[in-house]
């Protein structure tokens, strides 16, 4: 009689924690996101499967839903994992959920997962800090625009002067970059742009505050503004060694 | 002929993913943080283990000889591990590793890894964000008192107005919380402190940024300033059910 709040990882099915796999595998009924779906062939073929992710187009389950169906199922099942993209704790409502079911009386344990904050990065060889370039990094949503940034925020964003990262940020990635230009950053400031890190359909592309708007990348993607954006860091595979050279 | 630079997650040894599990059980050899110890038990008795960590009192290993024993085994096993406490691009100087590598004509990849910024918000039941009360978070390094700070640095802190999480702070954050006091966040402003998140030294504690200079917990702490620390979402396990009822 357990409900778990697991965080799935970014996207690569082997980026999922140990614990996460095992609970998916111990799963009575597993309740999931969209971007949580290439994690289900570790659940039981017996398993209840309830999808409550937003598909393009598609009318979203509201939150208010999913909560009464995490508590309904919770007080009829022993193990039920409500699997969720990334970690629960990162801008997906896992909170919410989470005190749904404290004040229901239902159990429930939360397991952190492989943001796409952190999965993005790594994708495309770029640091969240680094010596000399970065020794902070704010994240924020593209879901509220510039337009809903409250006083201050955009100056406060170029003063701290670490790292930015838009998560959501597909659409509103343009407005943003130029909005951080209006309020003094260089428009050659690098930017990466990543979708689907770590997925099947994972996209790595460049730009700077001055192009970024012009990429084109669709959802979900994040965004790595700043100085750590301009490392490329990723693996080029050497030329065959010599053994015993 | 592949180093791989592994993210072992906050503590917990199940909550390593299940890809940076696999590689360990590859490896010739591991080169590990003493915060990644726990994970050494996936090594094959065969793995040639060394030790790359800063035990407290002891003379660190500097980097620049960590980079260089990572090329020199790079050179000369099929499969290294250079596992690394958290996330490999978060305050690890993971990149500079990569960059060494990379330098070096070196095969590499970076496995990212649920960073204690992630795993500790969750150990004490506060999400990062949660509507209503924060839609954005900075992760700043204690290491960096106050008075390193460049200018402006506090007060833009207080004006974006989201989660502050102060990695590395066990010696500076209480003169991290008067400063951003002083710069107008309330004293009352709830405070999570959290060491070691999910390992077996776990220290779990809350306070204010009034009080929390006095909590007193020892290193490797992550504190979470804001609206959200008040939130304690942990399970309290309910009684015990009715079965049928």
């Amino acid at each position: 009689m357990t409900v778990h709040l697991v965080g799935a990882g970014p996207g690569a099915p082997d980026l999922i924690s140990v614990r996460a796999a095992r609970l998916l595998g111990q799963a009575d009924v597993v309740l999931h996101d969209r971007l949580a779906r290439p994690l289900l062939a570790l659940a039981p073929a017996s398993a209840e499967v309830v999808d409550v992710g937003k598909a393009p187009g598609a009318a979203p389950v509201p939150q208010e839903e999913i909560n009464r169906l995490l508590v309904e199922y919770g007080r009829r099942h022993r193990c039920v994992v409500r699997l969720k993209g990334g970690d629960p704790f990162v801008f997906a409502r896992g909170s919410e959920e989470a005190a749904a079911l404290m004040a229901a009386g239902i159990d429930f344990s939360v397991v952190p997962g492989i943001s796409s904050v952190l999965a993005a990065p790594v994708a495309g060889g770029s640091p969240l800090t680094h010596r000399g370039l970065a020794r902070s990094f704010t994240v924020i949503t593209g879901h509220a625009g510039p337009a809903d940034w409250p006083p201050g925020f955009a100056e406060a964003l170029a003063t701290i002067g670490g790292t930015i990262v838009v998560v959501m940020g597909a659409a509103s990635i343009g407005r943003i970059a130029s909005r951080l230009v209006e309020v003094g950053l260089v428009p050659q400031t690098p930017v990466l742009g990543v979708r689907a890190a770590t997925g099947d359909a994972e996209e790595v592309r460049r730009a700077t505050l001055a192009t970024v708007g012009e990429l084109g990348l669709g959802s979900p993607s994040v965004f790595v503004i700043g100085d750590v954006a301009g490392l490329d860091l990723r693996s080029i595979a050497p030329p065959a060694p010599e053994f015993g050279g």
